[in-house]
C-alpha cells in the first residue's frame, strides 16, 4: 500500500504519547477510542461514546470518559513489556487511513529475550458496537512463558490531566466473568445511562493450554483475564482481543445481554471477517470522499487524514448526537458541540455523505427544547441555540474559569455569542440547497427557521433616534472583542435568518397550509410576528465605512487602536505588532479570527468581488490567527479575491493542525473543525467551487505550482460529480445532466460523459 | 556531610526505577516503604507492615502490600510533573544513611517552564507509625499555578509483576475526608486485620489560598486531596505530606482514631521536630553499629549501607515478627522468614543491638504452635520450624511452581530442609553465649531446645545394620542436591541440638526443678526421651572421607560426577565447568552454596584448623555461588584458613549484592541476608573475631592492602568493646575489664583503658 495512505510514527517518545493518542484515535461516530499505546502507561486514554454526557460534581456537563476496554499487557517470565523501561530495538506505529486500522510494530528486549509484537486495531464501521485488536507475537531468540493480561479498566476518569476537576462519571455495578471473557456494567451518575464494556481474548495456537491457564481477576473496579502461553523460539502466535460495547441510549432491551450475545457472535465471526466488513464500509466512504492531490505527498497524506478523522467522527444512524469541537478524540471542550459543526464541518458531509449531514442537523432539531429554555432564560422567545451544546441543547458554556494567578474570570461566550442560532439555520439552508430535500425542510428545517427568527425578533432592540434595529452586547466570531454592539456578522446573519424564515413561511403556507398553521400554533407565532420580521430585515443596522465597501466589524470598531501585522514567526504565524497590550487585544482592531471575512464566505453569493477584496485586504493584515478556525478561511477568501500568497501556507497549517501540533494542544483532542476547514480549502478554495445566486455550481480553481492535479467529488442534488483540476484544464464527470460555470462561463455536462474545459491563465472574476 | 554516608543515583533511568525502589526503601522494623519515585508511574511500589500477612486466593500466605500512602503529583498548569515524559535538566537521588532520609532533587521543564523540586522523605524511627516527605518547590522562570494532588492509593496489589498471581489482599472499608487530610481504612481478607493509612498535606506559604482551594477526591479505592498554589517566579515553597499508619495488630483501641489523633499531633509537631527525634534514634544506632573502613571508600559506603538496611528491617518492640528474606523491601519470597535470619542476620543484632536479637528470637518462640503442627503433619514430635515462615510458624513454602514450559514442578524445600530447626536452636545458643541472659534462656530458650530436640529424636532413623542413626531424604544448605541421606550439616546440627538440649535440661533441672517439670509435662517429654538423646548424639552418622579430614557433604556425595570450577566470569563469579548438564547439577559434586563449610563456620569452635582448611580447599572450587548467601561465607572461611585470595572479592560482591544488582533481582527486594554476611565478613572475617571453646573472644584480623584501618564495635555480655584494626596493630577500648586473645595470645584489657597490641606479620593459628 502506498504511504500516501499512512500516518506514521517512526520513533517512540513517551512525551508524545498523549499527542499520538489523539492523532491515532479510531472512531466510528458511535464511539471514539483514543490511540492508547498499550505498551506504555504514559497516557491519557479515552473511550468516548457519542451522547453519553454527565455532570455530577463537574463544573459543566461533559462527555464521559468510559471504562477503558483496550488495556492489555504482555509479560515475558513476569517482566512486563513496557516501552518506557526496556530496550526498544524496533518501533513503528501507523494509521492505515485507507483501511481504517491502527498498526503497531515493536521489538523489545526483556532480560536479553527479544520479543516482536505486531498489532492491528480497528473500531468497526460495520457494527459500531465492535472494536478489536490482534497481537501477533514472536519470541525471536527464546522459548518460554508469555502471560497475557487483558483488562477492562473501570478506574478511568475524566480530567486525569486536571486534578482539581478530575472526576469519574460512572459507578461500576456489575463485574462479570464470562468464562472466558469479561463484562463490566456501569451507570452514569446523573442520568443513569447504562454502559456495558465486554471483551474476550483468544489465541490461535496452544488454545487449550491458553484457555486452561485462564484466571479471572478483580481489582476494585478493574477486571481482567490472565492467560499463559508457552511459546517456542521463532514461531508466531496470534492473540485477539474482541470488544463489544452497548449503552442504554441505543439499546432498549437488556444491555448486558446485548453485549454478551454480540461478543459471542463477534468471536465466532473472527477478526478477519469483521475487518473485511469494516473495510468495505471504508471503501464506500473513500469512493465518495477521497481527494487526490498529485505532486505534493505532504498535502495528499494530510488531506486524507483530515477526511479520515472527519468521517470517523459521525455516522448517519444517531440523530441525537453531533460532532464535538474535539470530536470523539479527547476531552478538550468537554465534548461540547459549537458552531464549528455547522460552519466548518457540515459542508464536507453535505457534499459527500448527505445522510450524515442530515443526522447532524437533526441533532439541533432534537435539542430545540433546550434552545427554547435558553431563550426563555434570556427573556426571549423562540430558540436560542447554546454556544456550547451537550445532549439536550441547554447552554453548557462554563460561566467561570481561573486565570494563571488563581483569579476567577467570567466567560461570556455562552451569554453573548448569539450568532450560532443563525449559523444553524444557515446549515439547514445549505443542506437543502445542495440536497433539495423539501420533506426534510418542511418537517424539521421550517421549525428551526421560524423558531430562530422568533428569537432574533425578540432579541433585536429598536433604536428610535436612528430608526434602526440593533443587537447590542454581543460577541461575534472574533472573540477578542466582547460586549460589542452591532457586530456585523451577527446582525447580517440575523437579518438573513429572518428573511429566509419569512420566505420559508410563505413557501410552507403555500405547500401545506394545515401543517403551517399547526406549526405556527406550536411555536406561538402570530401573523404579525412574521410581518415584523420583514421590517427588522429592512432596518437592522449593518455598520459600514462611509467612503468604501469596507464593512465595520462592529459599531465603533474603527475607533479602536489600529495595529497591522507586519512580522511573522518561523511557523508562518503573525507576531504581535509592537506596542500591543496582549492582555487587552480588545482595545485594538486586531482579530483573533475572521469575522467580516467569515460573513463574506458564508453568504458569499450576497457580496460582490470588490466588497470581498476590500474587506479581505483590510482584515487579513489585522488577524492574529489565534484560533485553529482562522487560517483556512483566509486561504479560501484569498483565492477568491486573487491573493494566492497565503493560500498554500494557510492550507498546510490547517491540514497539519494536529499532525504537527500547531496549536500545542493536540493531546487534548482533534481540532476537527480544521479538518472541515481543510476540506473547504481544497474544494471551495483550490478547487474553486461555489454556488451563485441562481444556485448554479461555479468553478474557479487555482493550483499551487507543485500540484499537477487536484481531484474531488461532490454530490449535488442526489447525483455525483467528479471534478479533476489540472493546471490548464478542468475535467468533469457527472451522474446526471447538469449546467455548470467555469470561470463564469456556462457549460452543459452530459450524464456519464467526460467533459473537459480549458483553463486560461490566472483565474479571475470579471 | 561526607559522601561516605550517601548512596547516590546520579542519572534517571526508568528501567532502574524498580531496582532503586528496593535500594532506597526506608523501613523502621514496623514497616517498609519502598523507595517509590513519586515523579514516575513506572514502579513496583510497596508498603509492607511487619506481620500483616494474608493468603486469600494466593498460593501461599504473603506479606500484604498495603495501600500506598506516598502517592503525590505536581502539576504545572495541569501538566503533570513526570520524569518519563518531560525534559529533565537535573536529577539526583540519594539515601542519606547517617540521617535515615531519602532525598530527591529534580529540575524539569514543563512547556518551557522550569520547575525545581527537592524532596526529603523519612520513615520515623522515633514513632514507627509516622512517615513524612517534604517537597521544596521553586518555579525557576515562571509564575503560575501549581497543583498538588496527594493520594492514598487503595488499588495496590501484591504481585503486580506476576499477573497470574496478582491479588489485592484487603478490602477498602472507609474512605475518610479529614478536611484537611485523608484516611483509608482497609481490612485483610482472611484475618480481618485492620489497617489505617492517613495523610495530610500542608504548605508553608499561601496557606490560606492553598487550604481554600482544597478539594477532596474519591476514585473507587483511591482517595486524594488536591490543592492549588499560585507561585511567584524564583521563590521557594515547602509542601509537607505527613503520614500515619496504624493496624489492629498493635493497636487494641480504635485504629482509625489512633491514626487521626497521631496525624493531628504529627502535623502540629511538624517535619523538623520529628526529623530531629528520628535522627537521634539513628545517632544511637550508628554509635553502636558503625563500621569504619579507611582507605576504601567503596567498601566504606557499602558496609554502611548494609548496616543501614539491616538496622531498618527490625526493631525491638514487636516479638511476633522477624526479618523476611527480602526484609520489608519487596515482595520476593512473599515476606517469608528463612534460616537467613538466624544464621546470617542475627549475629549483627546480637553484637550491636541485643534487644532486637531478643525480639527476633521471640518470634520463633511465638510461632512454636505452628512449628508443632508442622511436626505433627510429618508424623513427628516436638517442633519442626517451617522452611518458610509467615505469621504463625506453619510451613508456608509453596509446594509447586511452573517451569518455563508451563510444567508444574514440585518444590521440596518445605518438606526436606529440616536443618532450620537446629539453626534456630543454635541462634538461641549464640545469643546467650554473647548476652548471658539466663532468664531468657530459661523462659524461652529451654523450650526451643527441648522441643527441637524432641523433633530430631522422632525424625532420626535407626539403621540396625550399621548401628547408627540417620536422617534420610533431606535437603542441606546446598540446594542443588535434593532427597539426600545423611547430609552432614543437618546431621551435625541435629546432634549438636540434641546435646545442647540435654545440657540445658540438666541445667534447668538444677536451677528450677519445678519449672523444669512443668515444661517437660507441657512438651510431653519423658525422662527416657532425654536419655535417648545422648544415645543418638553418640551414634548419629557423620559421613567422612576415609583417608583425611575431608567431610562428605552427604552420604554418597563423593560418588557424584566430579567437576571443578576453573573459569570465572568478568564479575568474578564461577563459570559452569564444561560438560555439566545445568538442568541436573545434582548429578555432580558442584554446590549452589556452602554446606560443609557452613557447618565449619557455624560451629567453628568444634573443628580444628586442618579440618577447616581441608574442607575449604575441597569445596571452595566446587561452589557455583548461585545463592547470595554464598560468597560471604567463603570469604570468612578463606580468611580463617589463610586463603586471602578471594576474601576481598567475595566481600565486595556481598556488600554490593543489591547496590550493583549482582543477582539481577534487586527489584524484588533486598537480599538482607547478604547484609548480614557483609557484617560477618567485616567482623568475623577481616576483623578476625571469634569465640573459642572457653568462650574467650579471639582476634585474628587481616586487612586488605588498601585498608589502613578497620574499626568496629561489639557488645559482649552487656559491655561495649571497640576494636580498631590497623595493618600493624590492634587497639581495644572496653567498657569492662576483659580477657581476650590476639593471635592466640591472651591479653587483659582494663575498663576504659586504651589497649594496643602489635600484630606481627601474617596472622596464623599455631
Amino acid at each position: 500500500m502506498s504511504n500516501l495512505w499512512k500516518i506514521v510514527q517512526e520513533k517512540y517518545s513517551p512525551e508524545l504519547n498523549r499527542r499520538y493518542e489523539t492523532i491515532f484515535t479510531l472512531a466510528n461516530g458511535y464511539r471514539g477510542l483514543r490511540g492508547f499505546n498499550e505498551f506504555s502507561q504514559i497516557d491519557e486514554r479515552g473511550n468516548f461514546i457519542a451522547g453519553v454526557f454527565d455532570k455530577a460534581a463537574a463544573p459543566v456537563c461533559e462527555l464521559v470518559n468510559c471504562p477503558d476496554p483496550i488495556d492489555i499487557r504482555f509479560f515475558v517470565d513476569n517482566e512486563v513489556c513496557d516501552l518506557d523501561c526496556l530496550p526498544v530495538n524496533h518501533f513503528k506505529r501507523y494509521l492505515d487511513i485507507r483501511a481504517g486500522t491502527l498498526n503497531t510494530e515493536i521489538e523489545v528486549e526483556i532480560k536479553k529475550k527479544k520479543l516482536e509484537i505486531k498489532t492491528q486495531r480497528f473500531v468497526s464501521r460495520n457494527d459500531v458496537h465492535r472494536w478489536t485488536a490482534e497481537y501477533c507475537i514472536r519470541p525471536i531468540n527464546f522459548s518460554g512463558k508469555i502471560t497475557v493480561e487483558s483488562m477492562i479498566d473501570g478506574d478511568v476518569t475524566n480530567g486525569s490531566y486536571d486534578p482539581s476537576n478530575r472526576i469519574r462519571h460512572y459507578q461500576v455495578k456489575e463485574r462479570v466473568d464470562l468464562k472466558p471473557g469479561l463484562a463490566m456494567q456501569v451507570f452514569t451518575i446523573d442520568n443513569n445511562i447504562e454502559i456495558v464494556e465486554s471483551s474476550l481474548i483468544t489465541c490461535d495456537r496452544s488454545d487449550e493450554q491458553f484457555i486452561n491457564s485462564r484466571k479471572y481477576k478483580e481489582y476494585g473496579d478493574v477486571i481482567g483475564e490472565v492467560c499463559d502461553l508457552f511459546v517456542t523460539k521463532g514461531e508466531s502466535y496470534s492473540i485477539c482481543k474482541y470488544g463489544v460495547t452497548f449503552t442504554s441510549r441505543e439499546c432498549k432491551g437488556n444491555v448486558l445481554n446485548s453485549a454478551k450475545n454480540n461478543l459471542e457472535k463477534f468471536t465466532e465471526d473472527g477478526f478477519e471477517c469483521e475487518k473485511k466488513s469494516h473495510q468495505s464500509v471504508w471503501d464506500n466512504i473513500w469512493a465518495m470522499s477521497d481527494i487526490e492531490i498529485e505532486g505534493d505527498d505532504k498535502a495528499q497524506r494530510g488531506i486524507r487524514y483530515n477526511i479520515f478523522q472527519m468521517s470517523s467522527s459521525a455516522y448517519e444512524k444517531d440523530p441525537c448526537v453531533s460532532i464535538a469541537a474535539k470530536a470523539l478524540h479527547g476531552e478538550g471542550y468537554k465534548g461540547h458541540v459549537f458552531w464549528d459543526t455547522e460552519i466548518y464541518l457540515l459542508p464536507f458531509f453535505i457534499y459527500t455523505y448527505p445522510e450524515v449531514a442530515r443526522a447532524l442537523l437533526l441533532y439541533r432539531y432534537n435539542t430545540l427544547a433546550g434552545a427554547r429554555k435558553n431563550a426563555e432564560l434570556h427573556h426571549c422567545r423562540g430558540a436560542r441555540f447554546p454556544w456550547e451544546s451537550a445532549s439536550d441543547g441547554v447552554e453548557e458554556t462554563p460561566k467561570w474559569k481561573a486565570d494563571s494567578k488563581g483569579n476567577v474570570v467570567r466567560i461570556w461566550t455562552g451569554d453573548e455569542q448569539y450568532h450560532i442560532s443563525a449559523d444553524i439555520a444557515y446549515a439547514y439552508y445549505e443542506y437543502n440547497r445542495a440536497v433539495r430535500d423539501e420533506l426534510f425542510l418542511k418537517q424539521y428545517g421550517a421549525e428551526i427557521f421560524l423558531d430562530t427568527a422568533l428569537f432574533w425578533q425578540s432579541r433585536v432592540e429598536y433604536n428610535k433616534a436612528e430608526d434602526r434595529y440593533e443587537i447590542n452586547k454581543v460577541i461575534g466570531p472574533d472573540e477578542f472583542h466582547l460586549h460589542v454592539n452591532n457586530n456585523v456578522y451577527t446582525n447580517y446573519l440575523a437579518k438573513w435568518n429572518l428573511r429566509k424564515a419569512s420566505e420559508i413561511a410563505a413557501w410552507l403556507e403555500n405547500k401545506d397550509s394545515e401543517f403551517y398553521k399547526k406549526l405556527l400554533k406550536k411555536l406561538k407565532i402570530r401573523k404579525e410576528d412574521i410581518a415584523g420580521w420583514t421590517k427588522i430585515t429592512e432596518k437592522i443596522y449593518i455598520p459600514m465605512s462611509k467612503n468604501s465597501k469596507l464593512i465595520e466589524q462592529f459599531e465603533g470598531y474603527f475607533n479602536r487602536k489600529d495595529f497591522v501585522v507586519s512580522e511573522y514567526e518561523n511557523n508562518g504565524m503573525p507576531v504581535w505588532p509592537e506596542g500591543v497590550d496582549k492582555d487587552h487585544p480588545d482595545e485594538t482592531q486586531l482579530l483573533k479570527q475572521p469575522d467580516v471575512v467569515m460573513l463574506l464566505l458564508v453568504l458569499g453569493e450576497e457580496f460582490d468581488l470588490e466588497t470581498k477584496k476590500t474587506n479581505y485586504e483590510y482584515y487579513e493584515k489585522r488577524c492574529m490567527h489565534k484560533s485553529s478556525l482562522s487560517p483556512s478561511m483566509y486561504s479560501i477568501m484569498g483565492l477568491k479575491v486573487g491573493d494566492t500568497r497565503n493560500a498554500y501556507k494557510y492550507f498546510i497549517k490547517t491540514v497539519y493542525t494536529d499532525l504537527e501540533d500547531n496549536q500545542g494542544n493536540a493531546a487534548k483532542g482533534l481540532h476537527v473543525a480544521s479538518n472541515g476547514g481543510s476540506w473547504q480549502c481544497a474544494v471551495f478554495g483550490f478547487g474553486g467551487m461555489s454556488i451563485d445566486q441562481n444556485e448554479i455550481l461555479n468553478f474557479n480553481p487555482w493550483l499551487p505550482d507543485v500540484w499537477s492535479r487536484l481531484s474531488y467529488k461532490i454530490i449535488w442534488r442526489g447525483y455525483r460529480l467528479n471534478v479533476d483540476v489540472f493546471s490548464d484544464k478542468i475535467v468533469f464527470l457527472s451522474e446526471a445532466d447538469i449546467s455548470i460555470k467555469v470561470s463564469f462561463k456556462e457549460y452543459k455536462i452530459k450524464k456519464n460523459e467526460r467533459k473537459e474545459v480549458k483553463l486560461t491563465g490566472k483565474i479571475k472574476e470579471d
